[in-house]
């Protein structure tokens, strides 16, 4: 993987986008809940730090919010605004899905440069990517009483592991960083905002 | 944060305390559960370590009880002895409340005192203490299938926000760590202690 | 504890083990609710390894499937198979219950052979087995909405308890570790599996 050149500030780019816009969508629960200002602040911030905390833990590299506390206040700052936006918003459950679709692929690729960074092999930076994808939201469900997204026969986790291969491919040809993050930032987009549209799945024994 | 000196001990205490409140706290929720002795020690343990362990996890630094194995047997103690006694006790459902804001009030200042003796500044120390404080409560009651207290709209989250802003507040004076402490602990404990009684919530949209 | 002599072949064995009988418990999850291939390979993956994970985490030691991707493949590999075979399999809560008792022991042992390895007391040693063991089937349980295993009356707790005991007091006769493994190993299985087969529990006051 020596094609990949550190960048430090893609990772801090990422990081931010996915951390507020999985701040959105935890924002968006905590509306439904109706739950106050803090509340929201509170479940933003565990939605959209919550992956990349645990992405950092197990890569052994200090976490990225105690770091910097940009993303802290990025998430707050979002809440406060959903906050008071919110109420106007029809249909959130549906937003919700948009948003937890974009932090879905922004922390997708971030999840995969990172791994690749730590200097763990492709497979690993993979998973990482999908594994740390996934975590944010599994959080905002678990804590909110919702049904996780994960356990729904639609596609959701393969979406996260098109996209982290999609990076790893297009990194492995030497390609320049940027081009391999947008790569993958698109796949796991369109493959998780077609099956939001289209109720894409994948063959399955199950009836449920 | 320069005034703050550096007290193991008054963090060794306050984990102490946080641990064996929110034990009791654990083990009240086994008792309604009809778990046996078993089931007491390992739902106190968790319940009693499990904010700190995250919080020391996120700072970087070895895990308390690891380092201290006094937290595993306050814990397990309480346990046992709460196996006894909860089945005289009536009204569970309150009294869990109660341990769990002693808990929640220890936990927030330790949880604040540690981000600052790692060196982070005043925000992630009170975000530090306002997510640690709240770990050990939802693992509690995502593990025991119970709604999480922190999605309702009393005031949780909030109490331990106040406690830390106090915490952090009052130490920029130069005041010394004990006294700064037991502000903290107050401010939660008041806070928290008045939404039990008189029902407190800040303003919300929703109308759950 | 110098009558421990560092193996780290029996700790990789061992969590390899592990991983793969907590797999077989995920995906027999999955198949239940009828998720993809991916879905499969996904609750196999979290439930195989979460478990080893957050020890590894604790005790403040690389993460074994960081270190190893041997367990990433063994994981990925028992779902894929799993979801060809696992309509065919009749009864499957009751081989859930099956393979999660296989891993419980596998994951007893191996947590504490890792706790006394990082240089703990045989108090710690045996909290990291019990505590370990008991989180790959909580995560698979909460993520899944399932009511976890562990809030029910039956022993399951105390069957990691008596395991992880027995290797500590087997391997403090000086004893070879293997013999130590194996006397953990079947004391944690056979416990387990007797209270599947004779639905035993401990005394306890609920009536639940």
């Amino acid at each position: 993987m020596q094609s990949i050149i550190p960048i430090p500030e893609l990772i801090f780019m990422l990081d931010m986008m996915a951390a507020v816009a999985f701040a959105v969508s935890g924002a968006l629960v905590a509306s439904r809940k109706g739950l106050d200002v803090v509340g929201f602040m509170w479940l933003a911030f565990i939605t959209g730090v919550g992956g990349g905390t645990l992405r950092d833990l197990i890569l052994g590299v200090p976490v990225f919010w105690i770091v910097d506390t940009a993303h802290i206040y990025a998430c707050f700052a979002t809440a406060v605004v959903m906050f008071f936006i919110a109420p106007m918003v029809e249909s959130r459950k549906r937003l919700v899905l948009w948003y937890d679709a974009i932090g879905l692929a922004f922390v997708t690729v971030v999840g995969t440069v990172k791994g690749l960074e730590a200097g763990t092999g492709p497979l690993i930076a993979v998973v990482m990517g999908v594994m740390t994808a996934t975590v944010g939201g599994i959080i905002r469900d678990v804590v909110s009483g919702e049904p996780s997204v994960i356990m729904k026969r639609e596609i959701y986790v393969t979406a996260a592991v098109a996209g982290g291969a999609a990076f790893v491919v297009v990194s492995s040809f030497q390609f320049p960083n940027t081009i391999a993050a947008i790569s993958g930032f698109v796949t796991t987009f369109l493959v998780r905002g077609c099956t939001i549209i289209y109720n894409w799945s994948l063959p399955s024994h199950g009836k449920r």
